[in-house]
């Protein structure tokens, strides 16, 4: 928070994200260096209004005619400025409205070759069709009337149309004298749109916990929006397995679950079209096509599939193909032929957003042997080795206690979050989102914690406190180790990790090292034979790594080999949404992807609960052992 | 009903049926040569116990065994009895439960090849699909286990399924342990049944008045049940134009008719069922394919099109092509993935009704010059001359008053209703539908009555009473002519024809009348040189032919070239569920059919006007004028 050397530092909300910019620099600067796309439509010349911020904390310019132009007076008060033309004069922070945020952390979430430069392949077109009008000698109908104009203006034949769209033609084509513009999948007319429409597509990353959406012209293939909101189904269960157990227990628990994740996306569509209300023409009927990826229990939620095998063993899913569904199916109100494509899954634990993720990472073509590892209420893994045909796939259950949950003093990565987290012989150093007092501690900030706790000797090999050390206290239930004081904390209430907190990250731990290591051995890979370990998530890109290497949380390997890349789950999902060939190439992903059952494992709960020990930092645990038969 | 040479007159109930059977035979005889389908599996071996029928008046052989194994006593005692084991000692009259009726009456609704004799090519094949059983070495999905079975089985590559059907799939393959019969269509997956389950098609011949539905195997192509129930949507207007009226006048118009029209459908879908539930097997899930013809409105209204342009000049349809939508968008219950396809119409007036009834008469490849008429609410003519390309067709709105609406005593063709007139210096003979007493008057009894009436002198060529004619009396509203007094009738009250009633039908008959000589003059075709004309429809089919032709309402053409084929659209809606060829026929014929705007016409009006007259019966009218200019 300080200005060691001209510089200061921008904090961005609700992101949690810091940048150092240098003197002079703009708010519009410091969201650039951050990978933040701000809408701005004038090049950041002050004249488009739209790149609006609001500074909370710290020393600005003062405002200028552009910001006078672009806020009321209550609002300048209340700290509105236009970012283009904000200098900071000392370390600030900045909310961001979603308004403002073209997508989410660009650098973080576009990983590989992203989606972003690949040339645009949709699935629908936006084409202009002057249509004849009728008269007593062309009694011809409307959609006979469109076929003929898209069959003269562009080569399509034999279009064929649902009712709905055909309703939407006979009243827009009249209210626009015949002069329409019609989105056309191969040969469906999925909407009808007034002169000049574009056609949008909607991706959207649904996670047990949160669900991420994007806007994406379809023509161009640029991101107009992005948004987020939790999964409207977590108060029928944290997990997969709870939210299937409602589904199973209850006469109506699926249907119950499937609404309310319907209805959430449906939301998530308002919010993202609500962002670009101002610019014109963007409504919910230019979106013609979405395309959701999600785990294999919430793609069978949301499809309305039966989950009840998803929980029995074999786990088998009731498809594992690429389903195509009409929006309007799923409580979507989107173009009114609109189709929702959830890409193929690989098993009942591996879902199309793992798919995703994979395609995201570009695990298919890397040129050395590579693994990705999402980590998240469930953890998914993939590992190819390009000497070796297919891929690997795997998955553990490793908990929402990544997510804060489950964990005393936990919360979500938000503003008040303890993330980093430092003993030193002076004291607890702690970095919280946003630069306020703390208000609890989130999955990166209790990974860090847990392991300055055992490299001090606080904790042993076994995860048990030692009730001699420094900050070692004995609590209601049991040792705790105290972070804050009450008096340094948001809440006026300690900080603390708890034994049962510290237990609960060693079982999450243990489940994903346990994972990684037995696919490791299952394909005979060494682990410093890995060339590339891709960490996905946003608890992976939040991760300290230093932390999760001595936790043995992941291998031990050069530092060089890690990247974090935020939600490449979500950048899949947009690339299949941009692109036809990457469609295919997601279907060629899961075709070619074999998954390995853990439990089918011989001594795999002996592995697991070896797993949960908390390595002692100064020898670092042995490599795996190479397996002596090759996997698959 | 008297029995003059060893003959017996047997009834048929509900259909008004009478025929002649020999001295000896049996009630299944009398259907039979009735051409009415009565059920039997033993070949009338009287085992099999499914030709029910009840004795309702006249005398039988007595009861027998197996009467008495099919029935109990209470039964036995109220008249039922097994029409293969029951012979007529007189004239009888019997009603047919719905459940022994195979089919509707067969010589009359089977015109031209109908579609019976076809090779079936249907749209959806039942494929026994034994699949291998997951296990942890084996998790694909269901469908992907599925897929695996049709590709090896039957060759078939890449299934698709909606999601109901994918969830349709885990639960029956495993109840019956992995072995499914799989109902497929193209490469779509749209149900699954039990082992040896056999794929059912519907056919529906919607009306404005009256619904028929038909139950077909698709395999065999066999007629499994046939039903009819009246539109659900008559309370919201009679006609065509009074049902677009409703949807327009009213914010929810359109959708209440829709509901309706759709909630009667499954309905009939529900009789139809009902009386198979004795067969193994015979249930909604196996119906696989819908097909439903109908006039351009009702198929507006049931597809929930826009129906505001059908009512304004220039008249034009949503779409004039097929539309193939899920059955369940229209509430209807069957296998989940089954499609409804609506053939494609000719425009807003000549509907996919109108183009079924060309194909189930074989217009398109009579050998000579043809006409096709469907009487009804709204009449539909169509003409075909071998030696010119393509059809012509065109509409006229006859309106209720041929189904005896807008007739004082008049009543559809049900039991009671008088059929037919004869006027005779000793009086009037009336025929009485069920020979029961008159309780009315049906279309074909009116027109029947007025060209007596015309004959005999009591009405004018202007269609006024002569009030010094016999019979014609002063009533309430003028002069009307007593058909049978009140001590004869069903109902205790006189059945008379009003002067009203009489300007009715000179409506309903001037505007067939003047459409078919339109037709015929603007595609230059004499009447003389009509080789063969068609009269579709329940009405035309039971008319009087002598008495249309007295009254101009049909050209005087030599009997010979009269054929009256009872349900031409309805064998037309069949074929077209039958066999995927006749599919593409049906739309070949669509699309090769002008029409013919007789409001375009010069002198129309005028025509119109003149075809009201009732002509001299003993001069006939002068064959229409040929035109100097051939039509389309």
């Amino acid at each position: 928070m300080a200005d060691p050397a001209g510089t200061h530092t921008v904090g961005l909300q609700p992101l949690g994200l810091r940048v150092e910019i240098a003197a002079g620099e703009t708010l519009m600067d410091a969201a650039r260096t951050a990978g933040v796309g701000l809408t701005s439509v004038c090049g950041a010349r002050g004249t488009c209004g739209r790149c609006r911020v609001v500074v909370t904390a710290g020393p600005t310019s003062p405002e200028v005619d552009a910001d006078r132009r672009a806020f009321s007076q209550l609002e300048l008060d209340a700290g509105h400025r236009l970012a283009c033309r904000t200098v900071a004069l000392g370390d600030v922070t900045v909310a961001l409205p979603r308004a403002s945020l073209l997508g989410t952390q660009r650098l973080q979430v576009e990983p590989g070759t992203g989606g972003d430069h690949l040339a645009p392949v949709p699935a629908v077109r936006a084409l202009p069709a002057p249509m004849e009008p009728p008269s007593l000698t062309d009694q011809r109908g409307d959609l006979d009337r469109l076929a003929a104009a898209l069959r003269t203006a562009h080569g399509i034949h034999a279009v064929t149309a649902a009712p709905a769209v055909i309703g939407q033609l006979a009243g827009t084509a009249r209210r626009h004298d015949w002069d329409i513009v019609a989105l056309v999948r191969g040969r469906a007319l999925v909407g009808v749109l007034p002169p000049g429409g574009r056609a949008l597509g909607l991706a959207v990353d649904l996670g047990t916990t949160k669900v991420a959406g994007y806007l994406i012209d379809l023509a161009t293939g640029d991101e107009l929006a992005a948004a987020g909101i939790m999964n409207p189904q977590i108060p029928y269960g944290e997990d997969v397995v709870s939210r299937l157990a409602h589904a199973a227990r209850h006469a109506d628990g699926a249907d119950v679950l499937a609404r309310a994740i319907r209805s959430g996306l449906d939301d998530l569509v308002g919010e993202l079209v609500g962002e670009l209300v101002a610019e014109a023409g963007v409504a919910r009927e230019q979106i013609a096509e979405a395309v959701v990826v999600a785990n294999t229990a919430m793609h069978h939620l949301l499809l309305g599939l039966p989950t009840a095998q998803l929980s029995l063993s074999p786990f088998v899913a009731a498809t594992s193909g690429a389903v195509e569904v009409p929006a309007s199916d799923l409580g979507l109100t989107l173009a009114p032929g609109a189709l929702t494509h959830t890409p193929p899954c690989v098993g009942g634990f591996v879902g199309a957003d793992a798919v995703a993720m994979m395609l995201g990472c570009d695990l298919d073509t890397a040129p050395g042997v590579m693994i990705a590892v999402d980590i998240g209420t469930n953890t998914e893994i993939a590992l190819r080795d390009p000497s070796r045909p297919g891929l690997v796939s795997t998955s553990c259950a490793s908990g929402p206690a990544f997510e804060g949950a489950h964990i005393r003093d936990g919360m979500r990565a938000a503003a008040g979050a303890v993330e980093r987290v430092r003993i030193t012989p002076d004291g607890v150093q702690l970095t919280v989102i946003g630069g306020v007092p703390p208000v609890g501690i989130c999955g990166s900030g209790i990974i860090d914690a847990i392991a300055e706790l055992r490299r001090v000797g606080a904790l042993n090999g076994r995860g048990r406190f030692d009730r001699s050390a420094p900050g070692v206290r004995e609590g209601r239930d049991g040792p705790e180790y105290l972070l804050t004081p009450a008096a340094q904390t948001g809440t006026g209430q300690d900080i603390v990790v708890t034994q049962a907190d510290v237990n609960e990250i060693q079982l999450a731990k243990g489940a994903v090292q346990a994972a990684i290591t037995a696919l490791l051995d299952a394909t005979g890979t060494a682990p410093e034979d890995v060339d590339d370990v891709v960490i996905a998530g946003a608890f992976g890109t939040f991760l300290n790594l230093d932390s999760a290497l001595d936790l043995g949380l992941l291998p031990r390997l050069p530092r060089a080999r890690y990247r974090q890349v935020g939600n490449a789950a979500g950048t899949g999902a947009r690339s299949i949404l941009r692109s036809l060939t990457e469609r295919a190439r997601a279907r060629r992903i899961a075709a070619a992807t074999g998954y390995l059952e853990l439990t089918m494992l011989p001594g795999f709960q002996a592995r697991f609960a070896r797993a949960m020990a908390l390595p002692d930092p100064a020898r670092p645990a042995p490599p795996a052992r190479p397996a002596t038969t090759p996997g698959a």
